[in-house]
């Protein structure tokens, strides 16, 4: 028979996955002989034995519940429901992971018409005694039985009114009689039975409700953000009630051992005489420092430091513990790993080093790789926020603080930063074209588009701050204005963006810079000691490449050469190669373009330093090249002797159905083999230059993006090699070179065995082979992924974090596959995915040799690379 | 050391795929004892060893050449090069697979400046002589070196001219020495050397050019439409030459043991007396029956019929073979199974089973399982394509014969039928709205579209003759003419498609009915009682599903619900659905479509009489059904108390970037499950009502389209097992269902074991899989396979045979991955592929247990899945 429930002293911290976070520490302070109000945990697997049996606690769980009351009424000396001196308990959850209200209490159970008149006489406060029930009731209805808040809200406020006062603690113990009775009246009202008198109904209702809170939307969107499974669960902790607010030797606080902020050591925290929890956060009165206790109760203060000192050495790390204090008498009621910013998090962990607590090894693993963004980015200071009046929200597309005049076109960017203006870049959404302009801006702002649009990718590439898909702005970029949160703002006007958590202000809030500290440099030099994958970056400018190798990247992963290509004067080349109706027109439109290549490459190249790079050939359906404005068209129409209307017509037949399954990356070179002809000079031109110029000896990487069978491979190679022996000999230069291949399509991974026979490296492109694999695309999958995760059909974005279930599968055959043909393939991934933590725990685990990311994600990458290698050791 | 030439006394039938079809018979033929010119055979590794090293032979190889050759010698007792009495031979192609004309053959090979001499007086014949020499230089430097044959037919022609005469028999030996000398000058000035006089030197560069020509442009088109692999190679024979050039006691000739148009018993042939084989190609003389050769050369005949007789008898089927007489001696040049018509087919077949010379099992292997396709349709006779001038040809999408007058839309069809006329549909593109006028039409011809395109798909699922993607045509459907192959072709103007060739014809070409005999039910029963797969049929209309049990389909394995949405009165609610903001809106909109649905469903059912029939729910993006036109926006508009600018804007909200990605299939039913809800309500009630009505014990089959994962099958599921259960309740039926899925998607096909807890079938739709596992779409590849055809990258057309090899495997692992979980698990197939006898090959030894393809593909489906039940025994 399972074991479903267990007395706190039955538990161990280790026991986390069963108890949940806060049960296994009730349970590991018990045995520590600290002092803890009594009590038991019904563990996560009877959560999710309440799914599975159709949202029903089995017979079988409630006996070990009772069974563990009885034990509990032993261990307290008082009985549930007694009509002298009655058991009273708090019901909490408590989720392997730290969900912050994001689930159910109820505190002051067991209460009822007849034990709170003992309760009463008691603890002679009749006061006390009534507004527990109060609450009790109040709690009760809203969480166990769904009632809406407001009929006692309502109740509550016309009591006041009646009664004259303002504060609910005027309330007399007669008046809270009356208002009990009327909550109970309102109950039977709307539940259409009595408010239940017998405790234990009372506690078997109020742990389904927890159970039942494990899904409510805002756990589920929590969930989501943080990367926590569904299928977990929460426990539940039943817990003898303890009483702050029992007059002045009693209280209640919360205390951390170190500072959250800054990680400076020493106790940091507030608390409040005569006061329950509830009081603290409704914030009338306002708490006292911690060191204040010392003056007020100076034993339950020497207790208190000696516990959390006791503590901190026990988890050996920051702890963020709630006390209560009941009449002299100090209860603990939790202790945990304490939340803490990414600046205290470095700070703390190279201190618990230096006091000898924990090894380098264990300091990399306590810092959550995530939490560096904050650290790579301008922020908004707590006041600028305090004082900033938030707009809206919107997705936090890339990180960082950004203030400035609205602008609503790049060129209008271009220029303010021109005559030394701080601007923000608004757009219906961005296109290549937008670049410059974003890269003018201190921020974007789109209406439309995902995690993973244009501005979304190219703005963390820059690393400049962007809050994108903000649907509900009215926009008139003609007009130059937009509507949001009941502003109308104008060309000019203030706003603000924080990038990282997606919100919107109005006006000219203060950023305070990046901040890189020493802690950080020691925690990344030790995370480079332990990894033992590569970071490389996902660049195609000097300026990203430059930033990333600034934050530690040791090559590109993944140079697009698309991009190079939208700068006006070359564009146009472009164009004119696009359209050519002969391979010789197409050929001299590319030479035209082929001096820009070479030009952008040796720049690359001087900024890695040697370093490796891997270029990946031209990758996107040519009418994306294609112009849209008039102009533009009859500009190109005139250049190459043709109509307006012969120009249209051309560029009306390169339309496509599903651009993203058609005519692109090798199928461009299969089709026009002078398209990598033309690149392969350019690179390996590069190359020889730089090299010969710098004394590098830079061995190129060129990758052939979307190949899907072997002889396509081979068929873009012997061009490219070709051309590249071509260059060698006129040159009469000493160059060797790597071709290989995006794995990014599922047959490319399903015969990776063949592909690897022509292919010196695989580089996984996990955007598109996610796309492939579930069989939607990035651009349509938002009408209906939010269905998806209303339905808990997926828990998560698989562009953002990659599906290791299904698209890991295919990676996983795919490096087999390729090291049973050639066991040296150098393996990496360069999609979106190669710079989030639970993705790299996956390429550590399936043994690849790189990773590449966004450069403001490098450090990101370092430290998960280190991570996942300890933890995979 | 690899033998890769053989003597043909080394040689057995049974080496065909190392001796090419043509060399194994030549060695069997030779061991039989019978009277073969002597020879020998480079075998089909020798070929794929010149293709691997670069296009070259290898030492080893020509040191093997060079040894037979010295035997072969011996064999005839004259010298290759011999000043007096020379061996001359001809080098001929001959693949493992019969691949007639589509490469090359060099003839009289041996001849040079001193041998011709020798040549001339042994055969006592200076002008045969010199013709053979001129023959010779002619097509070695066509076929081995390349030049223009111009060159030569010019100078042939100048030279008749200069003597003024007609024809090349009337130049004497003096003319063609002259021309000789004039043939080799022009050679000389061309190719920048002499004319090769070492008979080796011919040898090995016409062994290299026959090598070559396994790669030219017709093979490798022919290749693709006759599945030929690419990898194969051809092998090479090299053989003494006989000469039916030599006067009136020699002769040349083909002939069959049977006839091949009709399948008669009986000796079927024509030869020539002192002719070449190249005479009677070039159809100046009109050759004589065979039996004529009993009274010109009665021994010579005897010993014919003798031979060929034996040759049947032996090979246990009809023979094709070539003869030579040289000088009253009788050669056999080749044999081989004859090609045949498809009656005849089945007809040999059958009179060789009661000839008791083959089994029934064989019978049904003989057959080719594509060519019944010629048995069900219309045709047109040889003397009707004659007559009718071609105009133009396409892809042949839809089999039959069709004639009639021309019409531009649907309309225009319906009106055609009514008036009792004949018609052809001519159409840039069709679309949904036109199938009433397709059923209408007797052909259909479009301008756009591929294999798969919707007139293709829809076609041939009627059954009606359609040439589809013929982008020659300049059409004008608004002004109702066309213009192809220099013809101006209005309304009104007859013309005439022939559906198995693509060929299309001017004028009203006389068609013959389909004619399924005697045979073709004798071999369909032996093939049912051999195959061990079912065969359904995709079907959506009653007629259709009709037709297809007419053929043998035992049930339907993909009926897709969406083209039931189309007719004028449902595509309205249907739009009303789908622009509608509330789920009280869509329901109410749901339930005027739901009487068509259960209509629709109850006729299917009625037709099935009991047999099952796999219904899948609404599979495309909502906007296909949106209307374009803008009368039928108004009436939308009108309709729903909107505007026409809201109507559009709605409309414009539903477009998608890569709508084969996007919002679709069972995305569909989990944005809006009220869907899914009605679907489930018709099809439950209509079964219901036809069981009670006819007795039937129906179990609905719902199949839920484009699944990714298994909780979005149970998401479906669960509504889908909700309402039939209210159904049933509702109804108080005993009725019974199964659900399963579509397997499309890769992420389902590697996930198939968690899918499969919650499927009752899977049906493989091959044509998603396809398009996701390749990465590019059906409507957008044609831009760019072409190339990869012509590289060699692909060999087929992966939409119309599955790839094995990719797809196929992602496939296998999702059979076994779902039989793990669920070891009776039913699988089908029912994307286009499943009327591929490759694929249904493919489908019987991964253990599929039924396939499903359009109705007039039932009995080829039927056939090969017997071929493959006994093939893979």
């Amino acid at each position: 028979m399972a074991k479903y429930v267990y007395m706190f002293s039955e538990g161990t911290a280790e026991m986390r996955n069963l108890l949940g976070g806060k049960g296994a520490n009730l349970a590991e302070m018990t045995n520590l002989g600290l002092p803890i109000p009594k009590g038991f945990t019904v563990t996560t697997e009877a959560c999710t034995n309440y799914y599975d049996t159709g949202k029903q606690i089995s017979d079988e769980i409630k006996e070990q519940i009772s069974a563990a009351l009885s034990k509990l009424e032993d261990l307290c000396g008082k009985k549930f429901g007694d009509p002298v001196d009655p058991l009273l308990v708090s019901v909490r959850s408590g989720a392997r992971a730290s969900m912050p209200g994001m689930m159910d209490t109820i505190l002051n159970l067991g209460l009822n018409d007849v034990s709170v008149e003992s309760f009463a006489k008691k603890t002679n406060n009749p006061r006390f005694a009534y507004d527990s029930y109060r609450r009790f009731i109040q709690m009760f209805s809203d969480v166990v039985m769904e009632m809406s808040k407001t009929f006692f809200e309502n109740i509550l406020t016309e009591e006041k009114e009646a009664k004259g006062v303002k504060y609910d603690y005027e309330l007399t113990a007669e008046d809270l009689k009356e208002v009990i009775g009327k909550y109970k009246a309102i109950y039977k009202e709307k539940m259409g039975q009595d408010f239940p008198q017998d405790p234990t109904v009372q506690l078997m209702e109020a742990i389904k409700a927890v159970f039942r809170s494990w899904d409510n939307p805002r756990a589920i969107v929590y969930r989501r953000m943080n990367d926590i499974p569904g299928d977990w669960g929460t426990a539940v902790n039943v817990q003898q009630m303890v009483f702050g607010n029992m007059g002045e030797t009693s209280g209640t606080g919360v205390a951390f051992t170190r500072n959250p902020a800054t990680g400076e050591n020493g106790i940091f925290g507030e608390y409040l005489i005569n006061a329950q929890g509830e009081d603290v956060v409704a914030g009338i009165r306002t708490p006292q420092p911690i060191t204040k206790l010392a003056q007020d109760l100076p034993q339950c203060y020497d207790q208190f430091m000696k516990i959390a000192h006791k503590l901190e050495d026990h988890y050996r790390d920051m702890q963020d513990m709630e006390f209560t204090i009941q009449e002299g008498q100090l209860y603990f009621l939790q202790t945990r790993n304490g939340k803490r910013t990414a600046q205290a998090a470095l700070s703390i962990a190279c201190d618990l080093v230096d006091e000898g607590k924990i090894t380098p090894e264990e300091a990399v693993l306590r810092i959550e790789a995530k939490s560096l963004d904050q650290l790579l980015h301008p922020t908004f200071s707590a006041e600028a926020l305090k004082n900033g009046k938030k707009i809206g929200s919107a997705l936090p597309a890339s990180p960082g603080a950004a203030a400035g005049k609205v602008v609503f076109n790049a060129e209008d960017a271009k220029a303010a930063k021109a005559a030394g203006d701080r601007c923000v870049l608004v757009r219906l959404e961005t296109s290549p074209e937008d670049i410059e302009g974003m890269s003018a801006a201190q921020g974007v702002l789109t209406v439309r588009g995902g995690m993973t649009s244009h501005a979304a990718v190219v703005a963390r590439g820059m690393g400049t701050c962007c809050v994108s898909g903000c649907t509900e702005i009215k926009i008139n970029e003609e007009e130059k204005w937009f509507d949001l949160g009941g502003e109308h703002i104008k060309e000019g006007d203030y706003i603000s963006l924080d990038g990282s958590t997606g919100n919107i202000y109005l006006g000219d809030l203060k950023t305070a810079p990046a901040n890189i500290g020493g802690d950080f440099a020691r925690i990344m030099n030790w995370a480079d000691q332990f990894r033992t994958m590569q970071v490389r970056t996902n660049a195609d400018t000097p300026r990203d490449a430059a930033q990333a190798v600034k934050l530690g990247a040791q090559g590109i992963g993944l140079c697009r050469t698309e991009h190079m290509f939208f700068e006006p004067e070359r564009i146009h080349h472009m164009r004119k190669m696009i359209l050519s109706e002969t391979v010789e027109a197409r050929e001299a439109a590319l030479n035209e373009l082929l001096p820009y290549q070479k030009g952008d490459f040796k720049a690359m190249y001087e900024v890695l330093e040697g370093r490796p790079m891997t270029i990946r050939l031209l990758d996107p359906p040519l009418h994306e090249f294609l112009p849209k404005e008039e102009e533009d068209i009859e500009a190109l129409a005139k250049d190459m002797g043709e109509t307006v209307e012969q120009v249209k017509a051309k560029c009306a037949e390169l339309h496509e159905f599903n651009p993203m399954m058609g005519h692109r990356g090798c199928r461009l070179d299969v089709t026009f083999p002078e398209i990598a002809r033309m690149q392969t000079r350019a690179i390996i031109e590069a190359a020889i230059e730089v090299n010969n110029e710098k004394g590098y000896r830079i061995v190129p990487e060129i990758m052939v993006p979307l190949v899907g069978e072997k002889k396509e491979l081979k068929f873009v190679k012997d061009i490219i090699v070709e051309t590249a022996n071509k260059v060698k000999e006129e040159k009469g230069a000493d160059i060797r070179w790597h071709v290989g291949t995006m794995i990014e399509i599922p047959r490319a991974a399903l015969l990776a065995n063949e592909i690897a026979e022509e292919a010196h490296f695989f580089s996984f492109g996990t955007n598109d082979l996610t796309q492939m694999t579930f069989g939607f695309s990035r651009d349509d999958a938002g009408k209906f992924l939010d269905s998806y995760y209303k339905n808990k059909i997926y828990e998560s974005d698989p562009f953002a974090r990659l599906d290791q279930n299904g698209v890991g599968k295919l990676v996983g055959m795919a490096v087999k596959l390729g090291r049973s043909t050639k066991p040296a393939l150098k393996l990496g991934i360069c999609g979106e995915h190669g710079g989030d933590p639970s993705t790299i725990d996956f390429c550590q685990r399936v043994g690849l040799n790189y990773v590449s990311c966004s450069p403001f994600r490098v450090p990101i990458a370092r430290l998960a690379a280190a991570q996942a290698a300890l933890n995979n050791k």
